[in-house]
C-alpha cells in the first residue's frame, strides 16, 4: 500500500527538491505541498514569492537545478537593462521568471487571491501536485540582526548576504490560513516537512492559526536540512548556533521541532546524535532528480514503519 | 547661425527617427521633444507608453532599426513564458523594454511623474535632449470602428492590426499639459511636427489645453508622414480616406493641419500637389541614421529660409 494523502511543507530549493520526488513517487494528485509566504516581497512592483516559485519550477520540471532558483536557461536582460537605469540591482529576476511575477502581480491587483492565483499559474505548468501558499495575506519574516537592526528576509538574505548574525526571526502580519490549508493537513494521512530551514522557512508556516493544532493529532515526519553539521545551501548552519545556542546538526533540527515529530530523515552518520528518535539514516543529498525520487519513497517507506 | 531653441512633436517610429536627426544636428539642449501618449496603456500591469519609449530608445541610440519599436538585439524571453501560463500574447514586450516599464510604472505607483520618471530614464540613458510626454494625466486615443464600436488605440493598432476601418477618433480625458510642454513651446524658435500619423500621433498632443494657442504664434514646420501616396509604416494611407475622404497624400496632410503649418517638407515628386505652400521638396525616407541627420538640417535649414 501506498500513502493517499500527504501534506509536505516546504520552504524554498531543499524542500521544493524533496516536494518533487513526493510529487513522483505518490499516486497523481496525494500530494498538497503547503509553501512558506513569509520570504514574499515587492520588488521593481512585482510581487514576488520565491518559495512558491521555487517549489513550483521544481514540480513542473522547469526549475534551474544548479543555481538552485528561477528557471533552466534562464536569461537576465531586463535585470541588466534595470542596472542601466540606475534601478535596483541587489535582487535579480530571470526573463522567464518576470512573466510568473507580472502575471501574479496583475491578478493580485485585480483583486484574485495568491492561492487562486497559484492554483492557475500550476494548472498552467501541468503540475498535479496540489501547492497551496500557506496564507493569502501577508506574513512577513524579519530577521532581527545584532548589527543592523530588524530587516526584511530578503534583505538580510539577498541584499545582506546573510551575513548579520541574527538574533531572533519573527513574522510580521497574522493572516488566516489560506483556503485548503487546515482541511489539507486535517485529511491527510501524513505530513512531510521538508529539508527547508527550521526558522525560515517552516516556522513561518507553523506560526499560522491553526496549523500547530492540525499537526498534532497527525504523523510528522521532518527530513533533515543540516547533514554532517552542514546546511547544503543558504545560512542554516550560521543561524542554528546564533538562535539556539548549540552547534548545526540533525539533532538541533529535531530538538527545534520537539514533539511535533513523530520521526526524522537524517543523513547516515547523523543518527548517533538521535537516539531517543524514531530515525532513518539514509543518503538525504539530492543532487539528482533520481536522488529526489530515492529520498522520498525513503522518506515515505520510514514513515509507513513507524506508523505500526 | 542656427536655431537654439526648437520643438519638435512626436508619434512613434518616424517622429522619433526625425527626432534623433534633430537632435544631432542641434546644439546641445537646444532640442525638447513633446510625445502623444494617447496611445499608452496598461499591460501585463505595466505602464507602457509606445511613443515615449521610441523616441526616448531613437535619441538613446539604443532602439531597434529594422523593427521600429522596442530595443535593438531584444529578446522575448518573458513574453514566450507569458504565453505559456497562458497569458496575453497580443502585445509584446521585449526583455529589456521591461526594464523601462517596471521602473516606470514603479514610480508611477510611488506618487511620481510621468514627466519626471521620462526625464529620470532619459538621463540615465544619456540622452541631452528633453523629453516631455504631452500631459502626466491620462489622455487616452480611442478609435472609433465601423463594426467593432470604439476600441483603445492599441488594441485597434496592435490587437485588431489596424483592420477596422476608422470612423473617427477621439480622446478620452482632458489632462492638463505636462510642466514644461507650454513653457517649450513659447520660448521656441521653431516647431517642427515630425512625420507622424496626424490622426493619432500628433491630434492628441494638438488636443491638449494650450497647446494650439502657443502654437499659433509660432514657426511651425511638418515633415509629411505620406510619401507618393503612401506611408512609410503604419495604418495612416487607410485612415487619411477614411477620415478625409481624400486619397492618401502629403496635400492630405497639410490640408489636415490647415493654418498652423508655415511650410512642409516632403518627398521629391508631391510638391506638385501643394502649390500654394511653403515646400521642401526632398527624399524623406529615413533608412539609416544619417539620412535622419541629414533631413533634419534640411528641415532646419528650410524653416530658417521660410522665417525670412
Amino acid at each position: 500500500m501506498t500513502w493517499q494523502r500527504v501534506v509536505a511543507l516546504s520552504g524554498g530549493v531543499g524542500g521544493a527538491r524533496f516536494a518533487d520526488g513526493l510529487a513522483r513517487a505518490l499516486p497523481r494528485a496525494a500530494l498538497t505541498v503547503i509553501v512558506n509566504t513569509g520570504d514574499d516581497f515587492v520588488h521593481l512592483g512585482l510581487y514576488v514569492c520565491p518559495d512558491l516559485d521555487t517549489v513550483m519550477y521544481a514540480l513542473a520540471g522547469v526549475g534551474d537545478e544548479e543555481r538552485g532558483w528561477g528557471l533552466a536557461d534562464e536569461t537576465f536582460s531586463a535585470m541588466r537593462m534595470v542596472a542601466r537605469y540606475g534601478g535596483p540591482e541587489w535582487f535579480s529576476l530571470g526573463d522567464r521568471d518576470l512573466a510568473t511575477h507580472l502575471l501574479r502581480t496583475e491578478a493580485l491587483a485585480a483583486g484574485e487571491s495568491l492561492s487562486k492565483v497559484t492554483t492557475r499559474l500550476c494548472g498552467a505548468l501541468g503540475i498535479d501536485a496540489r501547492i497551496l501558499p500557506m496564507a493569502d495575506g501577508p506574513c512577513r519574516t524579519m530577521v532581527e540582526t545584532a548589527d543592523q537592526g530588524a530587516l526584511p528576509f530578503q534583505q538580510w538574505f539577498v541584499g545582506a548576504r546573510a551575513l548579520p548574525a541574527v538574533r531572533a526571526v519573527r513574522f510580521e502580519g497574522r493572516p488566516p490560513p489560506a483556503p485548503g490549508v487546515l482541511e489539507a493537513i486535517e485529511a491527510s494521512d501524513l505530513v512531510l516537512i521538508g529539508p527547508s530551514n527550521p526558522y525560515v522557512s517552516i516556522d513561518p508556516i507553523l506560526s499560522i492559526d491553526g496549523v500547530r493544532a492540525a499537526l498534532a493529532s497527525k504523523l510528522v515526519v521532518a527530513v533533515s536540512p543540516i547533514l554532517a553539521g552542514r546546511a547544503v545551501k543558504g545560512p542554516l548552519a550560521a543561524m542554528i548556533p546564533q538562535l539556539s545556542g548549540t552547534p548545526p546538526s540533525a539533532a538541533a533540527i529535531a530538538r527545534h521541532y520537539g514533539s511535533l515529530l513523530e520521526g526524522i530523515v537524517v543523513e547516515r552518520g547523523d543518527e548517533r546524535e538521535l537516539e531517543n528518535r524514531a530515525v532513518l539514516a539514509t543518503n538525504i543529498l539530492m543532487k539528482t532528480r533520481d536522488d529526489r525520487l530515492r529520498l522520498a519513497r525513503e522518506a515515505l517507506a520510514f514513515a509507513m514503519e513507524i506508523r505500526r
